[in-house]
Parts: C-alpha cells; sequence; structure tokens
C-alpha cells in the first residue's frame, strides 16, 4: 500500500508498505547524532561544483546565429559609450569612433575577448572565503539594490540601515551565501553623499566575505577600495597582485554604457580588480521581443565593454552577466523566472562557454509576497542559473517584486531552495559503488523487512539525505498542533532569530579602529558628490 | 538604472533602464486581441514533447552498475509474488520458484523486457484526447488517491464525492491536464464496495480524458473495464484492438507484489490495455537507505512485473514507474522533491533508457499547505520529471502532505507550473532564424528608443511570451490596493470559480443511460468484495 492507492479498500498487505510518519527509530537516533549550531543547522560553507551537463537549447547553428548577430550589432549599428575616456581608449584601439557612437570589428573583439581568463579568484578579507570564479564552480549572493523592505510586520517600506544590516547579518550567516553584493536593500535614511561609507562600513564589519563597490562616480568606488585595502589589512602591491573585490555593471540597454560605470570598470581593472557587465535586456521593452534578439544584443554590449577592458589591461577578470527577461503582455511590467527567462539563460550560457568567460546570472521573481509565486519564479530562475553553468548568482536570496523589495524572509526560503541545490551536486547522491547499490543490503532485509535498523542504514543516516532546515516534514496533525505555520511565517521567526542571536565575524581591533577613522574622515570630507 | 543599481543615487541615464511597471501601449494592445474563454484564459491542449536532453547524473559504468544490481536481485534474491497465477506463469517460463519466491536469470527478463514497446497510444472516450506514451511526450496527471481534503475553507477533513467530483472538473477544465488518473481524491463518503463504480460515472460523466482502473480485486477492474467500454461506444474487439485505459500497481516494497495488482494488471493486458509498474521504495524505509540501491531495487521490483506481462501477453503496453524518495532524518516521514529524489528519477529515467521502457515519475510534496514549502517540492519534483525524460507525470497537480491530502487550490497552482514547463518547450523561444536574431529591429532602434512599439514587436506581441493565469505580476501597489492576495488564496478563488462554471464535455444520451444502467445494476449486485 503507498499514498497512491486508495484508503479504506484493502487490506492488510496493502497496508505494510504506507509509510509511518513519526517515531522510526533510526529516524531520532540519526538525528540525535548530528549537531545542531546556533540558530538552524544549516550545511557547511563550500564551492559547490555543478556536476550537470548544461542544458542547451542551441545547437551550434544557433550559437553561431547569435554570436554573427551580436557581432553584426556591434560591427554596423555599434554601442554607445557616454564616458570620454572610454571613447579614446576605442579610438587608440582603431574602432570607429562617431560621436559617442563605437563600432567595433568582431576580429578585435574576439582578439579582446580571448585575452579574458575563464576562471579567477576573488580574496575577501577573511582568506578561508576565498571564492573562484569559473569553471564547474557555482557561487550564490544576497539580494543587491532594492530600494524597498518588505516584512510580515512592516509591510513595504522604504529601505533603512538598520534593515540592510539585518540582510547583511543573514548574507553573513549563511555559510550558502558566498558573497555580499550590492547593498542588500538601499538604506535610504543615509544621504547619498555618505552611504556607500556606512553600508560599507557595516558590510565589511558584518562580513567576511567578497564585497563590491557600485560604480556610481569615482569617489565612491576609490573610497570601497580604500576600505576593502584596511579591511583586508592590505598594501596597495598586495591590492593589485589578486583581485580582492568587484564591481558590477549594467548597461543602459538599448546598447549604451553610461560614464559612471564604465570610469568604476576602469579604476577597478587598471588595480587588478574584477568586473561584471551585466546588461538588463527586457526583451519587448530595451530589446527585442524574440529571445534570440535579446539575448544577442546583451552579448553585443556586454562584449563591447570586455573588449575594452581587455584593452585597457589584457588578461583582466571580467564576467559576462546575463539579465534577459521578459515583460508581461498584460501590464508590461517585468516578469522573471519565466520559460522566456530561462531559455534566455541558458541560452546565454551556452554563448559564456562560447566565448570562454565566466557567466553571472541571478535569482529573480516579480511576486510581491513571499508565496507560492515567488517561490516558483525564484526556482525557476536558480535552476536555469544551475542549467546554463552559470559560476556567479547575484540576488540568489531575498529578492521580490522585480528587485524592487528585499525580503529577510525570503532570504531565508531562498536559503533553503540554495542549500537543496548545493545537495544536488554532492556526488554522493549518485554513487553506484558496491555498497550503494547494496545488493547485500536487499538480500539482507528481504522481502518482510524494513531498512530503518539494519547496519547498512545506520552506518550512513546522518550523512544520506538532506536535512532542511525550513521545511516542516511532520503531518499536517503534528504541523497543526504545534501552531500550522506556513512557509513565509517560519521563515520570518528564523530570521529574526538569526538577526538578535548574530555575532560578527572577528575582526582585528586596529583594522576596526582604522575603518571607522576613515568613514569618519571621509563624513567630514563631504562623502561623495551626488549630481553625477 | 536598472534594479540592480541603489535608487535615489544617480541621475538621469541610469533611471532609463528602469522598466515602468504599468500602462505600456504594447502590452494593451497586446492582451486586447487576446480572447479569454472560460474563468481563465490557458494554454490549449497539446502533448508536449520534451525538447531537452536528459540530464543524466551516471556514466555508462553507473548504468551498467544499477544494472547489474538489479540483475542480481532478480537472480539471487527473487521478488515475491503473492498471486498464485503469476507463479505458474513462472513456473512456465522456467523461473525458478520457491513458496511464493520467484528467481529469475537476467537473459530471460532482458528478452522479455526487450519484447515491450517504447511508445503507444492510449484513447479515450474522445479521440482528441489520445495520448502517446513514450518517445520525448510528457504528460501530466492528476492527483491520485489521498484519502484526505483541504482547502482553504474546510482545513483537512476525510474526502467526499463532491470533492472527488470538484477535482474531476478541474482535472477536465485543464487543458495542461492529459489524464485523469486515480480518484482525485478518495470519496469515504461512499461504500467501498461500489465506490468505483461512483466514481468511474462521475470521471466518465465529468472527463473526456484517458481514465484508469485501480487494481483492487478483479471485480473493480471488470466493472471499469466495461464502463470504459461503454462510455467509448466500444465493441470487445474495439477494446482490445487498440489501448483505452491503464492500471498503475505499486509493489509493497521491499521486493513484494501482491495478489490483487498482478490480478489486474493480467486481466488488462490479456485484454490489449496498458499498466505501469511503480515500485514505492522509499529510501532508509523500504529500500537502502542509498539512493542507487533505491533505485536498484525499484527496478528489479519493476522489471519483475514487466518480464511477466511481456511473457503472457509480449509486446503488451508496460510503463517503468519510479516513486523512489528519502524519509526525514528527524522523523522518518516521507520527504518529496528532495535533492535526493531529484536524483533518483534522473537515475531511473537513465535505466528506463536503457531497458527502451516509457517512464512515469509523479510531481510530489510533503508539504502541508499550498506554500512556499509545497511550490519549492513540486517544482523540484515536476523538474526532475522533465530532466529525466519522463513520459508520464502522476499527481502533477493537486497533492499535499505526501499524498495524504489532495487539494483544488494546489491543484490551480500546480497548473500554473505546469503550463509554464510546456511553454518552456516551445520551440520558438529558442529560434534563432534572421526575424528572431533580430539585428534589423535592434539598429531600427537605436540606442534611444525603445522596443514597444515597434513594427517587430507589435507583429508578435501575443505570442511572443507565456502568459501567466495565476501569477500576479502588477507591482505591489496595485496588487496591494486590488487586496493585497497571496498566491494560494488567489488559487482558491480561481478553483471555485472553474467549478461553478463548469460544463462537462458532450456525450451521447444514450451512452449517458447506459452507464446509468450499468451502474445501478452492479450495485444492485452488491458492487465489489471489500474482504479481499
Amino acid at each position: 500500500m503507498t499514498a497512491e492507492t486508495p484508503a479504506n479498500t484493502s487490506g492488510v498487505p496493502s497496508r505494510e508498505g504506507q509509510p509511518r510518519r513519526r517515531g522510526r527509530s533510526g529516524g531520532r537516533a540519526g538525528n540525535a547524532r548530528r549537531v545542531a549550531t546556533g540558530v538552524i543547522e544549516q550545511m557547511p560553507w563550500r564551492l559547490p561544483e555543478n556536476t550537470d551537463r548544461p542544458t542547451e537549447p542551441l545547437d551550434e547553428g544557433g550559437v553561431q546565429a547569435i554570436h554573427a548577430g551580436a557581432m553584426r550589432i556591434l560591427e554596423e549599428v555599434g554601442i554607445e559609450f557616454l564616458n570620454d575616456e572610454a571613447l579614446a581608449l576605442f579610438r587608440d584601439a582603431g574602432c570607429t569612433v562617431s560621436g559617442t557612437n563605437v563600432r567595433m570589428g568582431r576580429d578585435w573583439v574576439m582578439e579582446m575577448v580571448g585575452k579574458a581568463p575563464s576562471s579567477f579568484t576573488l580574496t575577501p578579507r577573511n582568506p578561508d572565503r576565498t571564492l573562484t570564479v569559473g569553471g564547474r564552480t557555482i557561487l550564490f549572493g544576497n539580494v543587491s539594490s532594492p530600494p524597498n523592505y518588505w516584512d510580515a510586520e512592516t509591510g513595504k517600506v522604504p529601505g533603512t540601515r538598520s534593515q540592510c544590516r539585518d540582510l547583511l547579518k543573514l548574507t553573513q550567516y549563511f555559510n550558502c551565501i558566498h558573497f555580499a553584493g550590492g547593498y542588500p536593500v538601499e538604506p535610504v535614511d543615509i544621504h547619498a553623499s555618505v552611504r556607500h561609507l556606512d553600508v560599507l562600513h557595516d558590510k565589511l564589519m558584518l562580513t567576511d566575505k567578497v564585497v563590491h563597490a557600485y560604480s556610481l562616480g569615482p569617489e565612491r568606488v576609490e573610497d570601497v577600495v580604500e576600505m576593502v585595502k584596511i579591511a583586508g589589512g592590505l598594501s596597495e602591491e598586495a591590492f593589485q597582485a589578486t583581485p580582492r573585490m568587484y564591481t558590477n555593471i549594467n548597461s543602459t540597454s538599448p546598447l549604451k554604457h553610461d560614464i559612471p560605470m564604465i570610469d568604476g570598470c576602469l579604476r577597478l581593472i587598471r588595480r587588478g580588480q574584477a568586473v561584471f557587465v551585466t546588461p538588463f535586456t527586457l526583451a519587448g521593452a530595451m530589446a527585442p521581443v524574440t529571445m534570440a534578439g535579446a539575448v544577442a544584443q546583451s552579448i553585443a554590449e556586454a562584449l563591447s565593454a570586455i573588449a575594452l577592458f581587455q584593452w585597457v589591461r589584457p588578461g583582466c577578470p571580467c564576467v559576462i552577466g546575463t539579465f534577459t527577461s521578459n515583460v508581461d503582455m498584460k501590464s508590461g511590467a517585468p516578469a522573471f523566472g519565466t520559460p522566456e527567462y530561462m531559455r534566455a539563460t541558458q541560452m546565454t550560457g551556452q554563448m559564456a562557454r562560447f566565448y570562454g568567460l565566466p557567466m553571472r546570472a541571478s535569482g529573480s521573481c516579480a511576486a510581491n509576497v513571499p508565496d507560492g509565486q515567488a517561490t516558483w519564479e525564484t526556482s525557476n530562475a536558480l535552476w536555469s542559473a544551475v542549467q546554463s553553468g552559470t559560476n556567479i548568482v547575484y540576488h540568489a536570496a531575498g529578492w521580490l517584486e522585480g528587485g524592487l523589495i528585499a525580503s529577510p524572509a525570503k532570504f531565508v526560503m531562498d536559503c533553503e531552495i540554495i542549500q537543496q541545490i548545493q545537495r544536488y551536486f554532492e556526488p554522493g547522491i549518485v554513487a553506484t559503488g558496491p555498497e550503494d547499490v547494496a545488493v547485500e543490503a536487499v538480500a539482507a532485509v528481504g522481502p518482510n523487512g524494513h531498512f530503518f535498523g539494519t547496519p547498512h542504514t545506520q552506518e550512513r543516516y546522518t550523512t544520506a539525505f538532506y536535512q532542511p532546515f525550513l521545511s516542516d516534514l511532520r503531518n499536517y496533525e503534528a504541523w497543526d498542533l504545534a501552531g500550522g505555520t506556513w512557509t513565509a511565517a517560519r521563515a520570518h521567526e528564523i530570521w529574526k532569530k538569526i538577526v538578535n542571536e548574530f555575532e560578527p565575524p572577528a575582526m582585528d581591533v586596529a583594522i576596526a579602529e582604522q575603518l571607522s577613522d576613515f568613514v569618519a574622515r571621509r563624513k567630514s570630507e563631504g562623502g561623495a558628490p551626488t549630481d553625477f
């Protein structure tokens, strides 16, 4: 008897197979041997290796067609660079510059792109958190940049520094989150001139993971560089010797790179740091309504900048990003985690491998609250990152409303999915050695026993299966008795506990003082201009 | 400016890219050209073709190791067949029968399995709903057999005929649901002796899709056969000429097939109908704690029955099913949609292709209510069906609490995911012809325009993107003003509307009378025994 055959119609033999839901001694014994640390029992820090062959919707002709389209855009249409320094550099490189329009030949582009490394490292202030970007590694980062915040108590409200700090604590707490991307929520209660100073200060004190600088003007970039150097105790030489941080830029699609984004990238690559170039090509709005067209435009926009950076600093670490999705046909609103989004991500993965570049994608959704829709959209987005062979997953935890809301409960829910993805990659699950195929265990149990108490089970029980921290696997009655709490409400309780019990990572007192002094000094100098 | 860069820090150029969320004329015009039919606008009926290369965690050695393990189980351990007729047949075939234990040589098993077709059709009373089972086709069915029902108004309650009818209406209504599997909820308010008569009557009146018989005693199977013949207006000869229905059996794991399940299969294959054999091998409980072991045992249990059926009726249509998951280490409860479940499904897919058999998997979850957990578990299960090359997805819509609850709101939510999967397969999304790569459209719009109003967009707008019926893509404020309804609550409203406005498919009056007469007669005869 299984859950599949109807109840109340059959006798004893069919009942046997119906699994009981509580009180198996094997389960209890197994659990007792596990050690819970902190609020939840989570998976250890790791750099997961994606073991799956990518899903490749394009055949070789399709890859060539998108490549040819991207090259024609670069050669015939050109990309606008609003940044004068970039225009001069393109001129030096022999590209055709007309006003702000730059056209570049495919041979030059491919030569430049060929100089980019297929893999590189990013080393934060805690070298144990060093990341490898490229190859089969897939890394997950926190939500970045929503102007608003939502939790079950506040509803949707503008972001604050306090919320930003809470989300940074979650970023640090979860081992499945590898880097602290942009501001997890925009703290609009801090003046824009000094916001980068306060948030980077919080970020460097509350986390020891890789951080980034927004390319929003030279002062902000330089300030973050200085703070990263201080936090890492690095000389300029040590800082430049290997990537310690990165910036992520978006083109202003269609076909445009703005002044501060290119400026920030140039500053960073010249000092040995990494850049991610991520066009935001929403099919039907800022890009063609066809996914191949949106991807081709995205590729062209990204490669134009990456080619420039390789011209300036051959071999500098660059990541090609994708943020290609579609609009909702009813409202014109951006949609995320859609079938078209998944395919665009997979196609971009094929193109990234064609160009030999590490790739960035996202965990994203359009839903306004952490409900079923939020979950299927985010799940689709995260799995398409896996399927595409993505190396860096931005916004992997905490994003709602198309990136306009950051949510700590959603952050916790997404980490449950991300942990499952990381567990999914463990080769042990699909091992097929004699002890895995386990004919002897089957023979020993025979047709009338069960496997709970067998040595083969007992020896493997504690690590055989993924242990969720948020999924509630009790039966309905036990779950109901315990309050009948739905997932989002459980996640709400968990994030509050994590934040309340949070202990920041260790930091040398002298370095902490240096950081504070730097922030105080730069604030007294007025911070960064807000009129760029 | 995109959702990724921080708000309130930048000026005009960065703002451009921020998508507006409402009032695009393209969106409105596009939508106006779409015709809503019924409660929601849904995708048309289709037999989706899975265009993805399967995800294959096993290398050739891994496939051979699981195969060898399954063969050793069949040769050295044997499978219990409690059915005397089956034992006699195995004896005739030269297998080693000791009491109820049957051991069979791999050569014979492989010879028999080799006779099974890799693809076949199932033709219901409406031939427009004929299914192809096998090849690249992937079909989705309703939840089957939960003894309980849950909706937001009732909470968890024992199933009734009225609820069963509601779920059958959803089964018929949704074009993405291809077959009416088992009872979508067990109507425990009908006596078990006549339950099959009432539910099959309801099923044949309310749906025109493929139906099945539970193998729970000869009378029930024969009654369903008669009713399927009546509903289809079929002679016995026409019935036997091509599969019109099927049964799905579960082995009583470990290593056992019970009396009525084998009896039902033998009855049906002898009359040309299809059988699905789906062991329920919960790793760590009814199967080894290792996934390869659980899969090997599942394969052995399934092949033992399929070999028997091929011996009796060479070439009869058989499907190999998988229901391999793991237990929760905390409670011993079954878990579904886990990383281990996904991998087991993918591994079984490799084995099904190795044996040349169509495959069945499931959409399943452990969650008790249609929340985030339910969604990620179901989403994982459904996508693993896609990744494994599954042909038939049981329980694809409406399942909760490990199959102990059927839920109409969950049904609607799952159909949203299934529609997205079906859309995902459409080759148009990844087409790369010149009009798809769309360099001319990119050139025409240039760096300062947008694509909403262009001819390239307008010509494709109505069909360019998947149109969800349940996802709410409005911004937070518009969603909030409209009630701020979460996904499960929206799904609740939708299922009630569908059920209230439901119109059953056409049926000939004379056939309807024959069906009613048959049910009345069989009831007057006492129905089926309940003491088998």
